[in-house]
């Protein structure tokens, strides 16, 4: 009878499975499925027969506890009893002091027999949760030496640049993920589901709203919806930041200036900062995009961005939060020249800024292009805490339908030397705060999540969430090594379609690069949504919105000279970037075009002509779309079908996408080349008017 | 062995539904968990044994018996196959001309001893295995008697105001559900889940954009997209519709004007319609607004909307296509009424229209208000097909945290009596072609449908799709009795339960009148989003968006007048709804505000005067919310507790919503009423100046 009830139970089961359990990609990276090594699972097993709490239960030890649990009962098949009491083979988690791992870092080693999770907080040993059952997922044996690692940078930030009507500014994978009208009553457990990825990859702040942002977050009815979203947030180490309007006190205060040298001005931010963290003690602090792109900021009363940052820190007073205040600020001026215009502005602040500030800078001078030189502000303002903002939603790299892992961009740009102290002198080095010495530290990742069942829209760019985390914690992991973990975690264990797979992430990014912005080509994408190629691009709104103010294409050849005989951007680097990137010989190809304008017939390190190696990157680089294509069938028996479909499907899109920008560029850049597409290529079999029409139809209403 | 492994089997399945398989909402109404009455099991089982498809197999055949088998499945707990074979207890899928089932109409009978479904077509056929089905999950034995429907209205279609950039022009359940920079390569399982949805309800077309158009959907580029949603429905038996954008000539054609009687530009329509019929072969047909909120149109070029509409039927040619033209048409006049103008610019061109053109006309003159009049046009257009649109969308009635149930709503409009032909006009005779002997028939509902797990954002929204589909197929049904069987099938099937909720259903919708628009008021919600209240709007765009426009609040008294003495809009009306309604003591109070300028202290039919029972309405409809509370929190124990939780946090956001609505209204009317609140109620402890503030906070960027 037991057995009958079992069977139908059994029947059940599977039966639901097949109804709707297909893989939808909503687990992330935090899948628990059964390890399938019996080896693996038993000698676990022995291991992990239960988790003792060992401080008490503050919530994010809890919170530790149960996520362990949850993992491991999942992976080994088995229950996994959570408790007070100790008892062989459990594993202990355990807040204690240990100068040697920082304030966040984690340890787990063996002691008498068992597993210990160590940290100097609840924060601590929760990060050091998701690291074993990193380990376990991964098809490690128990560690037989101790794990240890810490977080390099402080602050590791997600930014959303999510709207309080639910849009996201470029967002790709549906709406926001925050639902405004219904906070703070509705708590949508993806609030939960979302705290849970982001503490697994040690992710500590976000802020939950765009940089163009609304007033309205300010206002006691919007910090009670915020709050509702800081408590769910809470036990998992993890702070709630506003981006704020610089006009607020205009707009919601009642006052007549927003300057930040008016007292008045200063005491209503003081007496709002007060009440946010009435609201929520934890809060983290703020994030302010001011005077760039039309948003206001204290330049609107002639002050300066460190006048209107440090108004902000004085207003947090003795309260544990920040400002970040972002660089990204960039003159309309037709006769400039954009890379510079930060630097510009922000060079001469450096140290003038408060101390609770960090100046947030993107990583490269211009936008998020898919490559650019390190910006020049990194290394030049050694006085200034740098926070390092990079993009991972894919805004200029093919929105979801491209598969593109961003950790060698990410990785890139940390690495760049800007000799500012010396060779060696990383970005990492600038932004952990190490070169510089400085006591705060910080790098943010504009969010790719949304609505979308599987967060990111295309699933890989679960990865680049993942990654971010990853490498935000430690700077020094390789980003292959993150790819293969991920993939490992989220698409299959299978050794060989591990490696296929993490291959194609590793390489995706130059192939993106290749078939849209060789060379060091830049900004010529579709307007305004910058979606599909442009490079026509003459009018827009400001001079510096279009695509001819970068590629600068004339019957001489192709290219922004940046050098002293153009805008001398490149004196913006230190004499060793300089000389290397100064010279058309020894710069490296990639970035060639970002500095120099080359002639269509000039013979590069490659042995090609500029136009022969041009035309040639664009067509290998969607060739190589179908050896993704290829690489990705290889691995379907070992891949959920559904996941598998998605990405083949989006590899299909990828492959048109891809031909359409090659055809685009070729075709126009032609025009002023006058050259002949090289012999062993096939010329497009479409006229460029025809791909204009194309690009017009996603531009209309 | 065998029984370990099965019992860790079922640890897991637990363990898996304990992790993520709360109800999320993502079934819908199609919830084919097991029937708890073994009982009843066991007599379904006897006759569902397997299902056998007698006419060969088409795909729409196929999906019949797919759907039947999933459901019965799920329903009795056991296997059911599918086959061509007959057999004892075998449930047979037949089309079979039957005079009496019309076009798609079904029977379900008993034959020897096993059931037959029975239709002329295979969507009859289809409809009858899901009729089937709903009889099985709302607990009915198999039937004795033959179940026998066919639907009253021809064109039973969601019309989607979904844009291509992925917003919803009225949506409050995250982004909309298509995806178009992913098609035609990626297919969101999602398309496949949605028509099965609406297959069950009777649903057979579908818009899939804005009627505020972009011309791309007319391009070859979007048409393979549009193929491809249509690829998906298809055997679902729902057919694709485009909204068009009338000036497509000029924006994708190249062509000088867009004039409807320019020969070029018929050619042109004529020529994109045969291209839309060779990607899409059973294309629906199209959906013009035109002149209309700024919509470009044929009174551009000095022509009316029938040589619009005619033209666009024309391009149709042989096809099996419709055109649905709106007559939501209404020009920006401070002295006029906008009740009149869409009358106006329509009654004229009665009998213009050619045969294959249909007018859609909302329900109400105004704008989808939580309660309109039913719109004059219905019965004053005697020679042309009349389309119902209603909005199932709360645009104006709580978006996603109200608990409406629109039944009633739609209900109300069908069942009124226009008169137009004696006693009996109902508007549901005029839209079913029955009054007037129309061949062709329609109605539209607003879809409200995004890409919220839940599909509707709130989790009653999705019996306002439920229900209009019913209605749709047979407007005869009684909204409470739709409301008790959605219930049944999504949220619980204890009786008491069932009762309970279906009770809060079918008084919701009264309350949510009371507590925003009592009395006949309208058109007073915040400006732009039409969130919240805000009577006090004296500046918009249009004079027609402002509040003091529709509700005329003077020391006097509240209310349009619109009989003789003032607008004359009741002179639209027939005789006997003229008299009716132009008498403010036979007028029902529910409609009196609509059509008179009732002094504040005239005593009305309930016995008290207009201010005292304005402010008892608000008072009391704000105070059924906590009714509404209390009955969801006594159905506790009976529904899911995911399910539970969202439907009480929602309940707890439109309380405090209906005082704020009751707030702003009370007191900013008795700023002309010079009265007090009625001394059984307690006034706001809030000022007005607080609340208004409120309001602005939520239209801040």
């Amino acid at each position: 009878m037991v057995f009958r009830f079992l069977l139908l139970l059994v029947v059940l089961c599977v039966g639901s499975l097949q109804q709707g359990l297909a893989d939808d990609g909503y687990r992330l990276w935090l899948k628990y499925d059964q390890l399938p090594d019996a080896r693996l699972r038993k000698a676990w097993q022995a291991q992990a027969k239960g988790i003792t709490v060992e401080n008490g239960a503050s919530p994010t030890l809890q919170t530790a506890a149960h996520e362990l649990q949850l993992g491991l009962q999942g992976l080994l098949g088995r229950p996994v009893s959570v408790g007070a009491s100790g008892g062989k083979g459990r594993i202990r988690l355990q807040v204690a002091a240990d100068p040697t791992l920082g304030k966040e870092g984690y340890k787990i080693s063996e002691q008498n027999g068992g597993l210990v999770v160590t940290g100097p907080t609840d924060a601590a040993v929760l990060y050091g949760c998701f690291a074993l059952l990193r380990h376990v997922q991964t098809g490690q044996m128990p560690p037989t030496a101790a794990l240890t690692s810490q977080p390099r940078v402080q602050y590791r930030m997600l930014n959303h640049w999510d709207n309080p009507n639910g849009t996201v500014e470029r967002g790709y994978a549906g709406s926001s993920i925050w639902k405004w009208l219904e906070l703070p009553e509705v708590i949508d457990p993806r609030y939960k589901d979302y705290a849970r990825a982001n503490a697994s990859i040690g992710i500590n702040g976000i802020v939950v709203n765009n940089v163009n942002a609304s007033a309205r977050y300010l206002t006691p009815e919007y910090l009670r919806k915020v709050a509702a979203v800081a408590d769910v947030m809470r036990p998992y180490g993890i702070r709630v930041y506003l981006s704020v309007m610089w006009a607020a006190p205009k707009l919601i205060g009642g006052l007549s200036t927003s300057d930040p040298l008016d007292p008045k001005v200063r005491q209503w931010w003081k007496a709002r900062t007060d009440e946010i963290y009435k609201t929520i003690p934890d809060f983290g602090g703020f994030l302010v995009k001011a005077n760039s792109e039309g948003e206001p900021g204290p330049q609107d009363y002639g002050r300066n961005h460190a006048d209107g940052a440090n108004m902000l820190a004085e207003s947090l007073g003795q309260h544990d939060g920040i400002v970040m205040w972002r660089a990204f600020v960039y003159k309309a001026n037709s006769k400039g020249d954009r890379f510079k215009e930060a630097y510009e502005e922000f060079k001469p602040l450096d140290g003038k800024f408060a101390p609770k500030v960090l100046v947030q800078v993107k990583n490269g001078p211009i936008d998020f292009q898919s490559r650019e030189p390190f910006h020049p502000l990194f290394g030049a303002m050694p006085r200034t805490p740098l926070v390092l903002e990079v993009q991972l939603t894919q805004e200029y790299l093919g929105f979801a339908t491209h598969l593109v892992y961003l950790g060698p961009l990410i990785k890139e740009c940390l690495e760049s030397d800007t000799y500012s102290q010396g060779k060696g002198s990383t970005v990492a080095k600038v932004i952990d705060g190490t070169l510089e010495k400085h006591s705060i530290s910080g790098i943010a990742g504009v969010a790719n999540i949304g609505s979308d069942r599987n967060w990111t829209g295309h699933p890989v760019g679960q990865a680049n969430w993942y990654a971010f985390g990853r490498l935000a914690w430690d700077h020094t992991l390789k980003s292959d090594a993150v790819a293969e973990e991920w993939t490992k975690m989220t698409l299959t264990r299978e050794p060989q379609a591990v490696n296929t797979i993490a291959q194609v992430l590793n390489q995706s990014r130059n192939i993106y690069v290749r078939y849209t912005t060789p060379l060091g080509l830049h900004h010529i994408m579709g307007q305004s949504i910058h979606y599909g190629p442009e490079p026509w691009l003459e009018k827009s709104a400001r001079p510096d919105w279009t695509s001819v103010y970068y590629h600068k294409a004339d019957s001489i050849g192709l290219g922004f000279d940046r050098t002293a005989k153009g805008s001398n951007a490149l004196s913006l680097y230190s004499p060793q970037v300089r000389q290397l990137w100064g010279n058309p010989a020894t710069c490296p190809p990639d970035y060639l075009l970002w500095f120099h304008h080359v002639p269509w017939g000039q013979r590069l390190s490659t042995g090609n002509t500029l136009w022969d190696e041009l035309t040639t990157r664009y067509y290998s680089g969607a060739d190589s779309v179908l050896w993704m294509q290829q690489q990705w069938e290889q691995v379907k028996p070992k891949v959920d079908p559904e996941q598998h479909t998605d990405i083949a499907s989006r590899l299909r899109i990828q492959h048109r996408e891809a031909l359409w920008w090659r055809d685009a560029c070729v075709l126009y850049f032609q025009t002023y080349a006058k050259r002949p597409i090289p012999p062993s290529l096939t010329p497009p079999t479409r006229p460029l008017a025809e791909i204009k029409e194309l690009v017009d139809i996603y531009q209309l209403r």
